[in-house]
C-alpha cells in the first residue's frame, strides 16, 4: 500500500487519516504509570460527604437489597453505595423557579447555560472504575445512569442528557475517586445533532437502522473485539482515537432506559471486559468514554443508543484543530486484535 | 448573572459555555515550566542535515539578501536560515507520478491520503519561536509559508494546504526545535469546508465579507486586543480555548499570496508581538497556530484569510468529545483584557 488510507465515519462527515506509515504498536502507548489527581482529602469518599452539594440521589444498602433516597439537603448517609450530587463548578445551571423556567436562547448566537451538572460516585471505594469494580456494583451504576436520565429527561428544559466519565489526568479527570458527570443541555448538541440527522437520511434510505446494520457488517470485519448474546464490540472503521471502540447492544432501542436487568447485567459484564482488557493492555491509560442516546421518541426508529470508548494517547495538535480530520497511528484492525487477544490472557 | 452563557461561533454551528461560575484567573493556567520534547540531539539543528530528508526548498544568507534553492536530494548546505524538509512519518505522501495522480476517492468513505506533509524550520536557531525570534527571521518565515502555498496549492492533486504550529509537547510537538508544519488534502477539511459555506451564505445575504464586518464589530468590543494600521487582533466571541485569539489581515484577501512586503513585516510583527505577550502572560505556555485559507480564487470574495492561536491550557474530555459542545473558563473579554496588558508590561 502506498499511501495511508482516508476513511470517513459511519455517520458524521469526519475524516481520519490511518497512518499506517507511522504506525506504532499499540502497547508503545502504555505508559510507566497515568497520572492521576491527587488522592488525600478526596472529596468523594465516605465521610467527607459535607464538603460537597447535598446529593440529590443515594443507593443505601437494604434487607435484600438496594433502597433509593432522595436527600433533603442533608448529608445524614455514610452508608451509601451509589451517590448522585450537582457538581459544584457547574457548567450548567437549573432554573431558580423549575415549573417557569427562563427563555435559553435570546438570540442565534446567545443563550444561557440552563440544565444540571452532576457527579455520579460510582462506588464508596474510591478506586473501583470499571476495569476493576465489583460486577454487582456496576450495576448500581448503568441503574443510576437509568436512574438520572430517566429523572433529568423529563425535565421541560432538558432536551439532551450526556452521560460520561473521564479517566486520568490527562483525560481531564480532575479527581481521582471513581465517577461520572451528567450534564443536560437545552438542546441537541452538534455531534450528536449531526449524528441523528445522518442516521435519518440512511433509514429513510434504507428503511432499517444504521447501527443494526453494523453490528451484522462489523461482525464481519477483523475490528470485531466481542460478540455476546446482548452486546457486540468493535473498533469503529474510522476512529479518530488509537485504540477506540464502541459497545452497542444487539435490541434496537434510543436510549436505555429499557433495559432488561439482564440486559443491564451484560453491560456491566462487557463494560468491565472490555476496560479490563484496555487497562490490562496499556497500563491503565487515560479514557474518556460518552453515551450516545436519543431522549424523545422521535427517534425511535433510527437512533440506537451506544457508548464510545475514547483512550487519551495522543494529543489533538494544530491539523486536528484546524481542519475537524483527524490522524490516528493505529489501524482499528490492530486496535482490535490487540483488544481481542488481552480479553482472555 | 444567574447562568453561564452560551455562545454559538460566528460561523461554525459549535456552541460553548462560558463558565463564569468556574471562572479561572488565565494566571492560574501558567505552569512552572511546559514540558518540551527533548533537545539532544535535535535533528532540525544545523549540522544534523543528513538524518533528515532531504530538503525542497532552503533560504540561504546572499549578498545583500537571500537566496532560493530547490536542493537536489544532497545535503551540501548547513548555511542555511530556513530549510522545509518533507515529514520523515507523513500522513500524507505525493503521488509517485506527480504527473499521473492516482483516484483518491475509492467510495463515499474510503479514499487515499495522496499529498505533502512538511516540516518548516523556522530558524537554525533552535529557540527561535515566534514570541522571541528576530522580526526578520520570522519574516523569513512568512516567507517560506507563501514560497510552499504557492508551489504546494499548483499541484492537481491538492485542494487544500493546511498551514500550523505546534509548541510545547502537551500540544503535541515532538520536537522542541522552532518548526511549522505543512500539510496538503485532496479536499477541502470538514472544519475548513463548513466555515466557507457559513462565509458564501452570508456573503449572499449581506453583500459583505463576515471577516471584514468582525473587524469592525470587534474593534468595539472588549475582546479587542490589538489593532494596527493592517491587522486586527481579537478574542473570538465564542472561544472554544481558554486564552484563544485570532490574527485578521484588514485587506481582504483569500489567502496572504497578495501580502505586500510592507503588509509581511507587519503580520510577522503582530504574529511575534501576540505570541510573546502569551509567553510572558502564562510563563510559555503549549500552543497551537493554525492558518485558514482559500486556495481556489471562487472563494475571493467571501473568504478571508487569518490565523487562529490556541493556547493548549486544558483538556478537552468525555463531554466535548461526545457533544462538540465546548467548556470555556475564561471570559474572551478576560482573556483580552489580560493579554492587552501583557502586550505592554
Amino acid at each position: 500500500m502506498p499511501y495511508n488510507e482516508l476513511r470517513k465515519d459511519y455517520l458524521l462527515d469526519r475524516w481520519v487519516i490511518i497512518a499506517t506509515e507511522r504506525a506504532r504498536r499499540p502497547t508503545d502507548f502504555a505508559k510507566q504509570k497515568t497520572e492521576q489527581a491527587k488522592t488525600a482529602n478526596c472529596p468523594l469518599c465516605v465521610g467527607n460527604e459535607h464538603v460537597t452539594p447535598p446529593a440529590v440521589l443515594v443507593y443505601l444498602p437494604s434487607n435484600g437489597g438496594i433502597r433509593k433516597d432522595h436527600e433533603q439537603g442533608d448529608f445524614r448517609f455514610h452508608n451509601w453505595i451509589i451517590r448522585n450530587i450537582p457538581n459544584l463548578y457547574p457548567a450548567f445551571a437549573p432554573p431558580k423557579n423549575p415549573e417557569d423556567p427562563p427563555q435559553i436562547l435570546e438570540s442565534a448566537n446567545f443563550g444561557y447555560a440552563v440544565g444540571h451538572h452532576e457527579v455520579l460516585i460510582e462506588s464508596p471505594n474510591h478506586t473501583d472504575h470499571p476495569a476493576n469494580a465489583p460486577l454487582p456494583q456496576l450495576v448500581h451504576v448503568i441503574n443510576a445512569y437509568k436512574d438520572r436520565l430517566d429523572t433529568l429527561s423529563q425535565k421541560p428544559y432538558v432536551t439532551y442528557v450526556q452521560i460520561f466519565r473521564n479517566h486520568g489526568l490527562d483525560a481531564g479527570a480532575s479527581l481521582s475517586h471513581a465517577h461520572s458527570q451528567i450534564i443536560t443541555t437545552p438542546f441537541i448538541p452538534t455531534t450528536v445533532k449531526a449524528e441523528r440527522e445522518a442516521a435519518k437520511t440512511y433509514h429513510n434510505q434504507h428503511g432499517t437502522c444504521i447501527f443494526c446494520d453494523l453490528i451484522q457488517q462489523e461482525s464481519q470485519t477483523q475490528r470485531l473485539i466481542l460478540d455476546s448474546k446482548h452486546f457486540t464490540v468493535f473498533a469503529p472503521y474510522a476512529s479518530v482515537h488509537p485504540m477506540e471502540f464502541w459497545i452497542i447492544p444487539k435490541r434496537h432501542a434510543p436510549n436505555f432506559l429499557s433495559l432488561t436487568q439482564e440486559e443491564t447485567e451484560a453491560f456491566a459484564w462487557t463494560l468491565k471486559t472490555t476496560m479490563k482488557a484496555l487497562k490490562d493492555l496499556l497500563n491503565d491509560p487515560p479514557y474518556n468514554y460518552g453515551i450516545h442516546l436519543a431522549v424523545n421518541q422521535d427517534a425511535h426508529d433510527y437512533y440506537h443508543w451506544h457508548l464510545e470508548v475514547y483512550p487519551k494517547l495522543t494529543a489533538w495538535a494544530g491539523f486536528e484543530k484546524s481542519t475537524g480530520m483527524y490522524i490516528n497511528t493505529v489501524t482499528p484492525e490492530t486496535a482490535a486484535a490487540e483488544l481481542k487477544k488481552a480479553l482472555n490472557p
